[in-house]
């Protein structure tokens, strides 16, 4: 028999409550506004609950979005090796999680994030806080270009999954993903480490 | 007294009928796949009539599709000029489509192509029967080539109308056009005049 490793996962109503209110006050706060005091006070649970339920803010909020991936168990990829393949291995990475079986949700929480205010902020934050701030940590160039750094690289990206997966714009949508990935990469490279404008 | 120029509305209740007609037509068989006599068809009512009520089959399309622009008024500003030009030229005006009324428009379209499989398809064919192929036609580049550039360049523009109108990341959302013009333009060149992997 298998032993399940890993939290437990505690009461279904219970933690159904703490996602409920979990999403609601990410939404409404966004992410670095949040706190699991105030999403434990909100679902009515000891905010040790919460803790024990769903580890970090980090992880509950991934599980509130109902991210397919946590990007810190992929980043690590990313981020191994030279600085000038950082592009390429970005877009490698995000095209195989989009042509895996997480893809699916992915193309559900953008859906969403389309038709839903609310949800488009809990992509905003994921995006900004879960996946661009951490490679744009790694990168040695001036923080205040940090944040229009990593929106262009977003735009790209979503780009991307937006006409591969959910228009479903040809060749795009059937490409190997190497072409994919040479075709792109240049531009990933350049909104991360090339110049950018100036304001 | 202003007199109304241009092709008569017609009967309000036939004329929606044509565009009901027109929609599913285009959604099931795609633009290149569609006829006027099948559409008037399906409609109940003689071809003639839609000619006289839309015009063009591309003006019923874009009719159906509720398209807030005609890119063929558009793209002569996009296509005049050199060819060094090409990315500049259109993502400002594509930026200014998209910051204008007519971006309302274009908001809603993409939530609708996003949650049904019939607008994608719309919207996949208006990005290239309308916009993509006629700007390529204009370009000196190997034809085989056109689909993989056409949408390389949708997936980058299309990105960046998801990142400021629907997601809303800043500093994207609020950037000044000249910004996003200086940083996205050279991408969209590439797409447009460089060299692209083989494949």
């Amino acid at each position: 028999m298998v032993r399940r490793t890993g939290r437990r996962p505690g009461n279904p109503a219970t933690r159904e409550a703490i996602l409920d209110a979990a999403r609601a006050t990410f939404g409404q706060r966004g992410f670095d506004g949040s706190t699991i005091r105030a999403i434990a006070s909100a679902a009515g649970v000891d905010p040790a609950l919460v803790h024990h339920y769903f580890g970090s803010k980090d992880q509950l909020f991934l599980a509130a979005m109902q991210a397919p991936v946590d990007p810190r168990e992929l980043l690590p990829t990313v981020l191994a090796g030279d600085r000038a393949g950082l592009g390429e291995r970005l877009v490698r990475t995000f095209l195989s999680i989009w042509d895996s079986p997480a893809g699916t949700a992915g193309i559900a929480l953008l859906r969403s994030a389309v038709s839903n205010e609310w949800t488009a902020r809990l992509l905003r934050d994921f995006l900004t806080t879960q996946v661009l701030r951490r490679i744009l940590d790694h990168l040695d160039v001036d923080p205040a270009e940090l944040p229009l750094r990593g929106s262009l690289v977003a735009s790209q990206l979503i780009g991307l999954a937006m006409m591969r997966h959910v228009v479903r714009l040809e060749p795009i949508a059937s490409a190997a993903p190497d072409v994919l990935v040479a075709a792109i990469a240049p531009t990933v490279q350049r909104y991360l480490t090339g110049p950018l404008p100036d304001r």
